[in-house]
């Protein structure tokens, strides 16, 4: 495995991409499918791929894409949807502990997995360790929207239950890094999550973070729409909604299952009669391209932000084209250097004496 | 108009319902319109009608479902959208001031208005006063669900931004009580929302609620079923969710945001290309019915719990169809006597000690 392993690493135009072949619904199987569907489509990518030797040797093997491209790394452990996060700490064999390893050691520019999300954090968090200046990190999303991009970025949907102004602060400052990173916005729109837009409304951290944000956004490349309500997730006036991991998870589930009861009922009106089965039969393109909009495993892949080396959280019902999304948005932020700009741009904001005017020098930076 | 005035009262078999006209997106027309259709199904009802009188007697004059059912009570003053609470409370010529008092004067036994939640809340809270027990009243939603009854209701959506261990009781109360009176669910399902369904997740606040709630079930008949998250509101595991004001908020507008995106995008995707027009021709029925069942017009009306009295806000956009669901819930809720029931709850868990057990007498009440 050596002389594969050394292909395997970064080099000019190579990104390694560490892979969680297990934790997933569908299995390794969706996974192995799913990084053979990106090995296809883009040949700058390699991967290590973590789990249960045997079984991914069999499977790597029957995807000719894969070829000479994956390094096997044996790991027995499997981390399961129930299992609590702190159990999973202390397990030194399971392939996601292997996974996150990866990047830790430099051998991989990010990880990629699709298993339980307390667990990854809880693993990331303590084998990457916390980026300094980031007291709580962040789970970032994409929601699809009306903005020109057609969707937006929301943060923290969960990765901790509480935030105060500092960490409302540093998702602002990482969300609109990772809007530039990996979804090329320029000069992305900020918006701060409340129950309405009057300066005056709100929780009072959502105050004080009103104005930190505010004072912070020059310098940090991006412009601050201010208070943003529910409805403008989905909308478009702003590309980044920061809020706190309690929150932005309820309005991320809540999203969900709208989204999913309009489908379910979608499909009853279209079966109800056999007029409307012949109007689905006709409307079947158009329904497919709404789906493919709105279909969570195209913008699929939660980030973990602010730690040492990037995370790419896969759903748990991913299956090989939900992979696959992950897989694409993970060699984009490795290929813009995300973890590096992240870094610095955070650096830059801790040092930034908060009362103070921000310097014109620090315009530009798109960090 | 005193004759009239006698007749609008309640009566046996009679239910007086006083109508805010002005605050609304569409107007007094609309607002008449809405009375107009629920008159004309329902001749039980009769109304007092709020806001300047002149135009106000012209429409209803048109309207033949109306002759000698409403009384109109003159108030020249508007509260718009825009206007703060504060400002709303210190006047005393405004349409929705006087319907709320026709409340606390028991003229009316509901009020029904689609201004300005704020500073209807406050309103409502000064001129009516809260019920004894009640620290935060609460305002209570439908949402469309997988539940059999089609929705559930969530509360609270914003009367408040925070709520302790002990509102979240009340909301819990109020919520199932509110489902037995409004919606004739005998024995509601109560969850409680969280970003996890596991017992030792989420805030503080949380795990004392749970404690509460639980040891409230049995007594205040009604079924626990313990945490619930964001997926569930329009789910089939509870039938009432009950939350603090913040996060109601931002979920309730979420999703309404989702369901809207995904109107357009289905707009959109019919209009594609001349097979797709067809289709959607051909989907009319199906799409109509699917509308309907998601239509925030016919689950429309907001109830404002926790006060002596019940106020039942309409969407601010609610056109005729609209007002005309809120006041068939207001019209339910009255027939019901919703507002003595609840208060008898509320008044009963209060009295009730946190650590002894429940009572068996206490059950089979259906308060």
């Amino acid at each position: 495995m050596t002389a594969l392993s050394e292909t395997a690493k970064s080099s000019a135009g190579r990104t390694t991409i560490s892979v969680d072949a297990m934790g997933g619904d569908h299995g390794p199987a969706a996974v192995v499918a799913g990084i053979s569907s990106s090995a296809k489509k883009n040949p700058d990518i390699r991967f290590i791929l973590h789990g249960p030797k045997d079984t991914l040797e069999k499977l790597v093997a029957k995807k000719k894409p894969l070829a000479g491209r994956v390094e096997i790394r044996d790991a027995q452990g499997v981390v399961s949807m129930d299992d609590k996060p702190s159990q999973v700490m202390r397990r030194k064999d399971t392939s996601m502990r292997s996974a996150v390893e990866s990047v830790r050691d430099g051998e991989a520019d990010v990880c990629v997995s699709c298993g339980n999300t307390g667990a990854l954090m809880g693993l990331s968090v303590v084998r990457l360790r916390k980026l300094p200046g980031v007291n709580r990190p962040a789970i970032a999303v994409l929601w699809p929207s009306r903005s020109a991009q057609g969707f937006n970025i929301m943060l923290d949907v969960g990765a901790d239950i509480r935030a105060d102004e500092q960490d409302l602060l540093q998702y602002a400052l990482m969300g609109a890094s990772y809007a530039r990173n990996g979804m090329e916005m320029d000069h992305p729109r900020v918006g701060l999550l409340n129950v309405g837009t009057e300066e005056h409304k709100g929780r009072a951290e959502l105050k004080l973070a009103h104005e930190l944000i505010s004072k912070n956004a020059e310098a940090a490349n991006f412009e601050f729409v201010g208070f943003v309500e529910g409805g403008d997730i989905p909308g478009d006036v702003a590309d980044v909604i920061v809020t706190d991991g309690f929150t932005g998870n309820v309005a991320l589930k809540t999203g969900e299952g709208t989204a999913s009861l309009i489908g379910s009922l979608l499909r009853e009106a279209f079966k109800f009669s056999p007029l409307s089965r012949l109007a689905a039969l006709l409307a079947y393109t158009s329904l497919n391209r709404l789906n493919k909009r709105i279909d969570p495993r195209r913008v699929n892949g939660g980030v973990f932000l602010g730690l040492n080396g990037t995370v790419v959280k896969s759903h748990g019902s991913a299956d090989a084209t939900g992979i696959s999304a992950a897989v694409k948005l993970a060699f984009k932020l490795s290929q813009s250097g995300f973890s590096e700009k992240l870094a610095a741009r955070v650096a830059s904001a801790v040092s930034l004496p908060q009362d103070v005017p921000t310097s014109p020098d620090n315009n530009g930076t798109t960090s």
